[in-house]
């Protein structure tokens, strides 16, 4: 995968806490958060929602349900008191929501959207369902490319830098010369998806997360986060909210 | 590699950065940085020499040179001006300095080092060279162990994760189910590890450190750096320097 040649590099940033030292300018960053948020908002977007509002704290989330908002959110696992459903991702697929707008708070991934959202950068949203999508968007788009994987708390995450190695591995393999990478964490995550892509949900099964969601009860999302291109959209995020990309 | 059993646990943390998530009280923290520190660490102690006093401003290294002590240290591949020497291993096998003590100045080892050395951990250093004498203290000793990779100006390092990974492996292998690890980028490094293995060296070709200690004329080091087990020396921080672990 390792590659010199190329216009456009590729990086992947394995945790919140290194993004000030992979940020840049005027680049394409593909936020992932693969259980459960970034799943969650590209089954939203093809479930055809107008747009996802992402909010971090819990009284952002009171305000907008008090102005009569369509509110989703959790904290560890449980539905937040004022959310009208939680992050699982089955939530955004009822066709009710065709044409609506949703308040999201999630743990991680809306930190994450704000945190790259500064310089220029086109912030999408990268999923294992939408990954073709984004592959053809990238291929297309005359940028550098990082991908941010928001980890659980912190920390590397199994199932983020797989979907991350997805990606890095796709485009250099599709991009025609058109990428390099002498990134040593995108070479070690399109080697991690080497390992993995032949039986993706067995490899999970090794993975910390998968462990913490079966012990919260969530792990009846995990077969639908790790289906490969089951939906077009791309979610790309346009003054303070997420809305489908035309 | 993942396992759930086994009394201590191992966790690799792969940057500076993500310290303060993995702190521990009385762990075993196994520091590594194989493009060189770590490395020339152990060859100095294979060399038998006294200690090391490791120090992280060029000030400090003036100020021991002034006391007439050995010192080595580079700033970006370059020996420092009050230096002796430079980092490479090779330095330190003269047999000149066999009963000596060096101050060593090094730009990521050095802060890693005093990093972990509060809480009541026991901090050694761990290199490919030692792998094995790392791996028979690991486990004759009950405590958790965190493997810190000093990484590459607080990046993901591919050399150290891979060091990691060999280590965390072997501990599972061999540890008959003392050790347990849940840990992501424990598993993704016993992952990397795996697909290394084989050809060490060849995998290191792909990683951007090679790279950049190509550009500096410093790969030389390479084939001595990736050899494994050629010492049973284990370097220990104590009293604010590396002594031989007796």
């Amino acid at each position: 995968m390792y590659s010199e040649k190329g216009d456009h590099s590729i990086h992947v940033c394995f945790s919140p806490l290194s993004w000030p030292i992979f940020r840049q300018e005027n680049a394409l960053v593909v936020i992932t958060d693969i259980f459960r948020a970034s799943t969650s908002i590209c089954a939203a977007f093809h479930n055809q929602v107008k747009a996802i509002i992402p909010v971090e704290t819990i009284s952002e989330s009171e305000d907008y349900k008090r102005k009569g908002y369509i509110c989703a959110g959790e904290r560890d696992g449980k539905t937040l008191a004022c959310a009208d459903f939680g992050n699982s991702p089955y939530n955004f697929l009822d066709p009710a929501l065709k044409g609506k707008t949703i308040v999201m708070n999630t743990t991680n991934g809306t930190r994450a959207i704000k945190m790259t959202g500064a310089g220029n950068n086109e912030v999408i949203i990268g999923a294992f369902i939408n990954l073709d999508a984004v592959v053809k968007h990238a291929l297309n788009n005359n940028r550098n490319v990082i991908v941010f994987c928001a980890g659980w708390k912190d920390r590397f995450s199994m199932e983020d830098s797989l979907f991350a190695g997805a990606l890095v591995a796709t485009l250099i393999e599709r991009g025609a010369g058109k990428f390099h990478t002498i990134c040593d964490s995108a070479i070690a995550s399109a080697e991690l998806w080497s390992n993995a892509k032949n039986d993706l949900q067995g490899f999970i099964e090794k993975a910390a997360h998968r462990h913490r969601l079966k012990k919260l009860g969530l792990d009846d999302v995990i077969p639908y986060c790790l289906e490969l291109n089951t939906t077009s959209v791309i979610p790309v995020y346009q003054n303070e909210r997420l809305v489908s990309l035309q």
